[in-house]
């Protein structure tokens, strides 16, 4: 124990940025006992200097990189803008000159974890990013130390708020996807553009790193498959609350001998397991381990102080790492080189609602395309037949998704199909 | 990174210790990856030489600790023997020896934290417990670096695998106690002696620990008011039911104005609750902290593998420190000195089942004795009136134990209540 002041810099005074502002503030009084020093706040990097800012120490303030890059007593530099560039490039000069990074940058660790994990391990630095999945909930250092004597064959997460908020508000009021979002929108869930979260991609995002710690083998972004929650209705929800389960939009990372599956897409899940009863805006992170067998890590993943409180554990980490001489203990943990397997081979069990046409033979010529796919029907549910039409639900064995995604294309063209209404995977 | 063997040495090679064995077997091939060294197991104290043990290197046996503790070559020892002693002395000799201990050993930890952790804080080594809170669930290392930014007001935990499979089957099967225990004997979750499970002993162990962490102010087992489930009837559950909830046996640790709150006892607790839906042999931890809000550690409380995955995640961390030159890194985190509040004084809202005279003025009668006592009542439900009896639940809002306590007292003098059947704490 030697230093008594460990000055850190904050790049990004946004919503993150203000709750780490003030949870570093808040936890004062305490650091000397939890790290031995005192944390001092001494340079905030932001991109308009003259915006109202409540309760800030605007002496604090810059909108010069350098003014922090070349402070050779900051040492830990905290990154919470978000985006690819400039996070990307200043991440990389405060290693390189020695600085220790903590980030909650889910879009960058996705892409280039492994340049910025590299530069870590050049300079002997910590590069820490607890806050990048699932906000608040402890998940990647539970994964690289207390499960770290585990083979980790599955990851599964319910890791966007909006989402889960989206799908809980649709499970207990039957509304329509688009009130929900709406409902999303007015509470602040759901931001102006809900793309990224609705189609999944933030979800993706934190897929590929979850699965890249778990598996201990790199996984960016682009391999990770994803479909997001757009086309799910109040009937679909209807049919699951019918199979005794709910519709979840998960992040699904398995290790399997044919190589590494990564996708995010809804699910029908049953009630009984422990994601299902994750609401509203919480997360949760599933993973089973050949040791542990299930676990499961639940809490807020977003909001200011929740994400703040993982930014704070991981400097207090890097803090006692500083006065431990041993920054860079825990670097990058992808030492294998998996391959990724191509989603089409990924197996998966499917629901599928359809309209057809009410008459004898219909199931018949139904069950031969998708027995000629070697897709093999688990359950078939018939409703609200009307004179003409009527709804078909089925529910499918494990089959590979390309053996189902041509299985549909020629049921579509059958005169007796009127529509698929949906088509959404069973865990 | 210099060392490449780290020679550990195992006390005890019961259930844990069979599961760290094999694990460390199983795991031998990516150390190298994971830690930069081997691990080599060179010693195992057991009790008796002779017994036979499958797939156990023989040599490796020993029954004298001095072939452990004088071999300055071995820099980890892993106690899980459990019980006191010969434990404890062998873990202040072995940190005295400069070597870093990990343990599973709750009664231990849960009574002697303090003079361990000081040990190993004057020989800057690491005593790491990890396993002796919940098994293999991550909850120790996310309390002390996860959530060190927090200050965490409640820790509640189902910490018995035993007693959560019994109240589960009673839920399912509305079966009696004594049947469900009769299962969980035979399934193995239930030891020939029960005693320690099922009145919540083993549970408050965990919450003192849990507690001593969470509060960074030491809580030992003595603090603890423990309650077990004997008690609980099928009827119980039956009423747990009819408003929505389970009945949970928790281990409560609350950091309050007049000090920690800290418990073990059955609890109704609503369906929506996280904690509800931890069914069967599972444990889980529900942690509330100003910054990371509510958030949850679901997993296997016990059992050989997952308690091994615990032990091993804490071998790797003290290797890592082994070659970073950084052991003693997180030691002691109590730094506060926190009063226990008085059981006796702590606030509960109370499900009271009681068998009354079925006559009019009875009801008057109670909520009079109850006024007197400062217990306000929430709800009353009158359910099998016969002609003479019937049966009255009566559902508190929070009150202090000792005023309930006392207001009970004088019910039971009454002629006109037949029997107080429950009193069970409601969340």
């Amino acid at each position: 124990m030697e230093q008594k002041k460990i000055k850190i810099a904050l790049l990004g005074l946004g919503t993150v940025g203000t709750g780490v502002y003030k949870l570093i503030q808040r936890r004062a009084d305490v650091m000397e006992h939890t790290i031995g020093a005192q944390l001092e706040l001494s340079r905030i990097l932001v991109h308009n200097m003259n915006k109202t800012r409540e309760g800030v120490d605007t002496s604090l303030l810059t909108d010069n990189w350098k003014d922090i890059l070349q402070d050779g007593e900051i040492q830990i530099v905290i990154e919470v803008m978000g985006g690819i560039e400039p996070a990307r490039t200043m991440i990389l000069e405060a290693m390189n000159a020695g600085k220790n990074v903590v980030t909650a940058n889910k879009d960058l660790v996705a892409e280039y974890g492994k340049e910025l994990l590299d530069t870590a391990e050049e300079n002997q630095c910590d590069f820490l990013f607890e806050a990048a999945v699932a906000g608040g909930i402890p998940i990647i250092r539970p994964l690289k130390q207390c499960l770290a004597g585990n083979d980790i064959s599955a990851v599964i997460g319910i890791v966007n708020g909006t989402t889960n908020y989206i799908l809980t508000k649709m499970f207990d009021e039957g509304v329509s996807f688009e009130e929900a979002l709406k409902k999303a929108t007015e509470l602040g869930y759901a931001e102006a553009d809900p793309t990224a979260d609705v189609e999944g991609l933030d979800a993706g995002r934190k897929a590929a790193i979850m699965a890249s710690v778990a598996f201990r083998s790199r996984v960016v972004f682009g391999d990770v498959y994803t479909e997001g929650i757009t086309g799910i209705t109040a009937e679909d929800i209807h049919y699951a609350k019918e199979f005794d389960s709910v519709i979840k939009l998960l992040g699904v990372a398995r290790n399997t001998e044919g190589g590494i599956e990564v996708g995010v897409y809804p699910m029908l899940l049953n009630k009984e397991h422990p994601l299902a009863s994750v609401r509203d805006s919480f997360n949760a992170v599933f993973v089973h381990g050949d040791a542990v067998d299930d676990a499961m890590f639940y809490g807020r993943g977003a909001g200011e102080l929740p994400t703040a409180s993982a930014v704070l554990g991981d400097i207090i980490d890097v803090a006692r790492n500083l006065q431990y001489h041993c920054t860079g203990r825990i670097s990058c943990t992808c030492y294998k080189a998996l391959p990724i397997k191509n989603f089409d081979d990924v197996k998966n069990k499917f629901f599928i609602r359809m309209q057809v046409e009410n008459q004898p033979g219909v199931l018949a010529c139904i069950a031969t395309v998708f027995g000629d796919h070697k897709v093999s029907i688990a359950r078939v549910v018939q409703k609200r037949a009307h004179e003409k039409e009527a709804e078909l639900v089925i529910v499918t064995e494990k089959v590979k998704e390309y053996h189902l995604k041509d299985a549909l294309r020629e049921l579509k063209e059958k005169d007796s199909i009127k529509e698929i209404s949906s088509v959404i995977r069973e865990y």
